[in-house]
């Protein structure tokens, strides 16, 4: 199993970097739910522009010089019960609200479009001041972001409108059980596979 | 538009570098059918292992030494007509096999995968010595593996079990045409949207 992002060991986390640790939470996640042929989702890698490198060998390239790209696009996506699966995962250390400059203008635009082409789309956030995770779903935060002007979404509309998720020792953030709950009744992937 | 890989000049490319070519085509595909609102499918970065970075600002950071890491997936994935799509594209100089050196076990078990959970996945394969490109789809593509031992699968398969990709002036590679043909009998897509 060596799928992108998913094979991180919890003992390499620092646990300063608080964004490593919601990010490691949900590739463990993903690791569990492919190994246990449950959905196929991944962390897509980082877009970097590479500026210079070195032919070591005719097999082996060294990046010398590189930059990370803003990203357009959204971190993980893949397959569940047959639907594109998409999403972004963030966190924020604010108690009343999730401030938007950390989604840009092209993230948004591409939830939007796949719920627009029928997939799954939606949010993981994490509160650290709560110490809560919420999955809000995708038509919820463009539901949103189209009728408020202000700059953040307000702690509460995710009490309101998310759905918590709970951390768990396996999986640890079972969000697909979210999934299910809203996009196909409750129905458990257990009964599926 | 700033989906990742799909804003390439074909004006850029080194055209001894045919890997290049197939790519860019592809890339100016996927770019035609996001702004034609016929599909989302992009491009995945090719993931990287950081090995030294240099912290230039609080916003900026220069990698100064990494390596490309051995793909484990895919290099293109999205969603078209609610579905997951999920393909990847090789080029060969050989005149008679497509020499499945190309293609890692890992991405093989990540075709497989995605077929197991209801997803399209398949390969679009380029011929130079003929100038020809096909479309092998995922299912015709494992069958083949599982029963044969041989290293390759000859051209003469893709004759029989792939369909042929022309190259238009645009979209260049009108890939979802065929995968209409098969999966969605012959619907086209712009009847659609």
């Amino acid at each position: 199993m060596n799928y992108p992002g998913g094979i991180n060991k919890r003992s390499n986390i620092k646990y300063g970097n608080r964004g490593m640790i919601l990010e490691d939470d949900i590739n463990a996640t993903n690791n569990y739910y492919i190994t246990h042929d449950i959905a196929v989702i991944r962390k897509l890698p980082t877009p970097i522009t590479i500026k210079k490198v070195d032919y070591i060998s005719s097999h082996e390239v060294k990046i010398k010089d590189a930059w990370f790209q803003k990203k357009s696009t959204t971190d993980y996506n893949g397959i569940y019960k047959g639907h594109y699966i998409d999403f972004e995962a963030k966190e924020t250390r604010s108690k009343n609200y999730f401030p938007l400059s950390n989604i840009h203008q092209h993230q948004i635009e591409h939830i939007e479009r796949i719920i627009n082409h029928g997939g799954i789309a939606f949010l993981i956030v994490s509160f650290i001041y709560y110490n809560e995770i919420f999955l809000l779903d995708g038509p919820d935060f463009i539901h949103y972001i189209k009728n408020n002007k202000r700059k953040s979404i307000p702690y509460t509309y995710f009490q309101k409108k998310g759905y918590k998720i709970k951390l768990k020792y396996n999986p640890r953030l079972d969000y697909l059980k979210i999934i299910d709950k809203i996009y196909f009744k409750g129905e458990l992937y257990e009964k599926e596979f």
